[in-house]
């Protein structure tokens, strides 16, 4: 049982993981900080939160847990404010999609990375964003990843997995670095490709047009080029090393595409086309 | 009203729009053809046709509309085996991705394109392929775009407009390159985009884990990996031209990201994903 959640970020992922506390009795308090009074006062109502503060200092004071759920680039600033009033005992950990940023930046803020510090990131998200789109199933059934520092107190990781699974998270752990390449390939790639591609064709003449005869294949597929720009933003910016990297394989692979296709290589383009589906259909069904 | 449909490929295309016909009391009878008796077999019994035959001369007899519903690969051979038996009046037209090549491939086989002959796409499918994905409400409120040559006749124009109408699709039409340019970048280049990644992801080590940590905006953004590798192999060598011309525009902009990401150029990321989002949020909501 928490007894008072200090939340950075009341959103889609910080809202939802309080409701979703809150709905199994996991939670005794939340108190809600971010910089914008109206959406803390509109998570109140809601019944996300208990309460809020615009200070942060007063928003960690008591709190045994402090989840930090801003955009990557906010969590050395919200870190630094935060680094003479966390409480001794309390548990902080974190939502960001690109791990060694996040522990780089409140290893700055704090001098050293505190014991009571649990890097995680739940595998869960939609391309809405806003406390107004946080429900409490949210993390029923998803993965959370935790990549605990050799910092790290035992006591701080089993709270952390423990607040998940009360959520309906499934807990794993895994290294920083490898869960910085690991969702490169899977998310952060992925998105980048989107973001590209509906801004090239929206830059194209005749645009309008275009996008009028957009199948649904084409919505699917551009689902998260609807996400949230800023924090995308940050994300490349905060894990740009393994991006780079998955993004050079890539590259290398849609020439051969490229190649195929200018000479009309028709077995192979079945070839990838076949073990493309084939690995889709056995791991996304 | 159509007395006698003759469909060539009784899959999610063809079974479906027999299906909205057949429902509506729009066709008398249907007449499948291809090249797998188990298919028509399963197609008669799924009600999608009355009956079938595996001699596209026979198949073809007394047929008033002939709807060639195949891989673009197949259009030609289809195309030659029938040119001697069409009924001098029957309206010929074709459900294939990319018109120039079907254009072609008719013109070929029968010689110079036949005045019944209208050629139709319809904006419409699933990552589900086969008759037994066919449902009738497939075309419901979707587009299908005809391509009708200065060739076609009036009469022809309108009962395959008359027949996409009767089945829910909102018809429209424009040039044989036109569309063969929108469809490039609507659907051919985001399914080589979608279908490359997959593959490239596969082939990389630890790739079951990498599929492991997916979530939901992969799963959407791949969904059309899962697409028949035979069709989009055939797309791809019936189109390539102007899907060449896309794939540039869409690697040079792509090459753009990749710079800011490498140089962490926040400014120039935020504003392309806030450009995609707006255009996204706006066309498909």
């Amino acid at each position: 049982m928490i007894r008072r959640l200090c939340i950075f970020g009341v959103g889609l992922i910080g809202g939802s993981l309080a409701l979703a506390l809150r709905r199994g009795g996991h939670c005794r308090e939340v108190v809600g900080c971010s910089r914008s009074e109206q959406h803390l006062a509109r998570a109140v109502e809601r019944g996300v939160i208990d309460s809020y503060s615009l200070d942060a200092v007063e928003a960690v004071r008591d709190a045994d847990m402090v989840l930090l759920a801003v955009p990557l680039g906010a969590m050395g600033p919200v870190c630094t404010s935060i680094r003479d009033a966390l409480p001794v005992d309390a548990v902080l950990t974190d939502v960001g999609s690109a791990k060694a940023s996040v522990v780089h930046a409140v290893s700055a803020a704090f001098g050293v990375a505190p014991s009571g510090f649990v890097p995680g990131h739940p595998i869960a998200g939609t391309e809405q964003s806003g406390v107004d789109a946080a429900f409490p199933e949210l993390f029923q059934d998803r993965r959370v990843i935790l990549t605990p520092l050799e910092t790290t107190r035992k006591d701080a990781l089993d709270k952390v997995r423990a607040m998940w699974q009360a959520a309906g998270a499934v807990v794993e752990e895994m290294s920083v670095t490898h869960h910085d390449e690991v969702l490169a390939a899977t998310s952060h790639l992925p998105h980048l490709l989107a973001f590209g591609l509906v801004d090239s064709l929206a830059r194209m003449g005749e645009s309008e047009e275009i996008f009028r005869y957009a199948a649904g294949g084409f919505r699917d597929f551009t689902r998260i080029a609807s996400s949230d720009p800023v924090m995308w933003r940050d994300i490349c910016l905060a894990n740009s090393e393994a991006i780079l990297e998955v993004m050079k394989h890539y590259r290398e692979d849609l020439d051969g595409i490229t190649e195929a296709v200018k000479h009309g290589d028709g077995d192979l383009l079945l070839e990838i086309f076949r073990r493309a589906k084939a690995a889709r259909d056995r791991f996304c069904h």
